[in-house]
């Protein structure tokens, strides 16, 4: 059985059995040698869900939201764990290392495992429950630090010293991960043009060192270039704390760090914005938005999952926020193609949403019970 | 823009904007009339993942993994909802109701919501946090019971007495569940013949209520009424405690039940063989296995991870130890093409993994102690 056939972009969607190839059914447009043999579980082709309902809401009809939850280790990072364990795994690696808080971490574990790859994770001390049994659940050796910064320093050596492949950016501040990965991540934009026929306007992504943002730029760019299509995106990076909102405005060379704290948006606090994502933005002619609050978030979160059905993490919420923020600051107009990328599943860090959560009542087994239980006028 | 195109199945693979229809890209097959309106959030399409290293171990070489944890919910159970909801919401329905441990539970209130239905599950008292926090995400109302068998009655009466929608069974002992959702996992087939130009030898189901067996049959009997198949695959059943198994060799008109308790695998943890299931098992010359142990799970369920980069629920993993029971009896040949149905993710009860992990240590940053907390060998 042959299932893993490839294809190029040639001039209309994928066929059917490309999807069994992953982000490899783009193969001729990612950065493979002739002989690498693609390390795929099947990511990508991640649907388009309209947000028909909670979209007019924020005064919005063209919303859209790609949920990246589908991928196999459930977030985005699916994209780059498979471009970037493919040519680990073709460089003739033994063992992979990566800095994560959480997804980044999954998904290099995962792609690791099948490429029968050893694989080494540094996480910090906070890391949510379901993230530490998920790495460790797919082989991977995780090790927690006190202080985030303390992982870079040791990567770095155990790099040097053991002649380990880095998944993950290595140097203070931070450039971007794995150049290989953030190849990946173009599949999203060749995807985003087969499901619409065309680019969306705007397409808002949750952002911490850009590679989402820098490879989804250079897959638009790659399908202007095919003449494929004619327009870029404008791109928008959402983060709690302002990191590329302040980057945005700072005199060229300068990188101004913003003060963090913990969030349930923790895969995207960033406390300085790089410069592959800023640039990304500029030239996209995109721009950048900060929404610090917990609360917001994750009534947003709430509100996303009982409009649509759509339960996403903490991070992924901030696309939906920062599109209502532009919309109400018309630097969206009501009738553009908006596409959020929903970057996980709300299932990484259900604690985070419990809070906001009525009780489970245990009831007594009669109608009467279930009655009393339930909001008043709901059963007749 | 017009994302939901409906496309029948014809002679081939279905064309990638399909895919944006969920499961109504087959909606010629499904029984929905003319005016229904689809409610998908883009399930199915999911990947058939080759177990290329676990399997040789099994002594299977053609073994296939279905990851129906790419689902929007993420697990099987969002093909039933997305029909049956379709049909709920075409019928005028205000408000549905589910008994269900979980998957069903969470599918059901996902769905609900896309389509602004009311929703309410009936659950137990044991259901895992991380499922609770998940339906209620979605809005849907919550209520417990301390012990299973109470929730039918009270669906029942609410049935009755309000003129809900039920989309779970409710009768005991169970049938099955609403007949147009089974009608959903008819798409299961459909796809597999997609992806593998054929049908496989055997499918593996894990099976509580029989819902997905059944389905998964008609669809196949479907394909070959079309002339698009020649062959019926052989559908095992399995779970934890042998409720099929006794229930294929009980005499016609009996329906053992099995002594049950908690089990990790509690998705498919059935008390009683349904008549649905057991007509799919002996119709396609099928069989049916047992798994108790929940340490034999747990320890598949890591194997699968860290051998294949898939993290599974208990209940999917039961479809692992099923192949390895049935190739060890040669019930299976090693060179046929067997699709494991992996029904749900590991992220839905994570906590049951975390007892057989190692700890999380907690490291000074220096080289020295991240090779004291690794194997021997490693970082040479």
């Amino acid at each position: 059985m042959n299932l893993t056939p490839v294809y190029a972009i040639k001039a209309g969607p994928l066929p059917w059995k490309a999807s069994q190839a992953g982000i490899f059914g783009y193969r001729d447009l990612l950065p493979l040698a002739p002989g690498d043999s693609p390390v795929t579980l099947g990511e990508g082709q991640t649907p388009l869900v309209p947000l028909k309902r909670l979209g007019p809401r924020l005064g919005l009809h063209g919303l859209l939201l790609k949920d990246e939850a589908h991928n196999p280790t459930w977030s985005f990072k699916d994209r780059l764990a498979a471009a970037a364990v493919t040519k680990a795994a073709a460089s003739g690696a033994s063992t992979v290392i990566v800095s994560s808080t959480g997804n980044h971490g999954a998904a290099v574990a995962a792609y690791a495992a099948a490429a029968g790859l050893r694989c080494v994770v540094l996480t910090v001390s906070s890391i949510p429950r379901e993230m530490s049994i998920l790495i460790r659940a797919y082989g991977a050796r995780l090790v927690a630090y006190e202080k985030g910064p303390d992982r870079w320093s040791v990567l770095r050596q155990a790099v040097e010293a053991f002649g380990w492949t880095p998944i993950s950016g290595a140097v203070t501040p931070p450039i971007g991960s794995n150049p290989f990965g953030v190849e990946g991540y173009k599949t999203i934009a060749y995807e985003l043009w087969g499901q619409l026929g065309e680019p969306p306007d705007v397409v808002v992504v949750p952002t911490a060192y850009g590679d989402g943002l820098s490879g989804i730029r250079r897959g638009f760019a790659d399908l202007i270039a095919l003449g494929l299509a004619t327009r870029m995106p404008r791109l928008v990076a959402v983060d709690p704390f302002g990191a590329y909102a302040h980057g945005l405005h700072a005199p060229p060379g300068h990188q101004p760090t913003v003060p963090t704290r913990p969030s349930v948006a923790f895969s995207v606090a960033a406390r300085v914005a790089t410069y592959q994502g800023l640039e990304a933005i500029r030239a996209t002619q995109g721009t950048a938005v900060a929404e610090p609050s917990d609360d917001a978030i994750v009534r947003m979160q709430l509100e996303l999952a009982s409009a649509e059905g759509v339960y996403a993490e903490g991070a992924s919420v901030l696309a939906v926020l920062a599109a209502q923020q532009l919309a109400s600051r018309r630097w969206i107009d009501a009738d553009e193609s908006v596409v959020l990328l929903s970057t996980s599943s709300g299932l990484k860090d259900p604690r985070s949403t419990a809070g906001h959560l009525p009780e489970l009542p245990v009831l007594a087994p009669t109608l009467t019970a279930l009655e009393a239980a339930l909001p008043p006028g709901m059963c007749t």
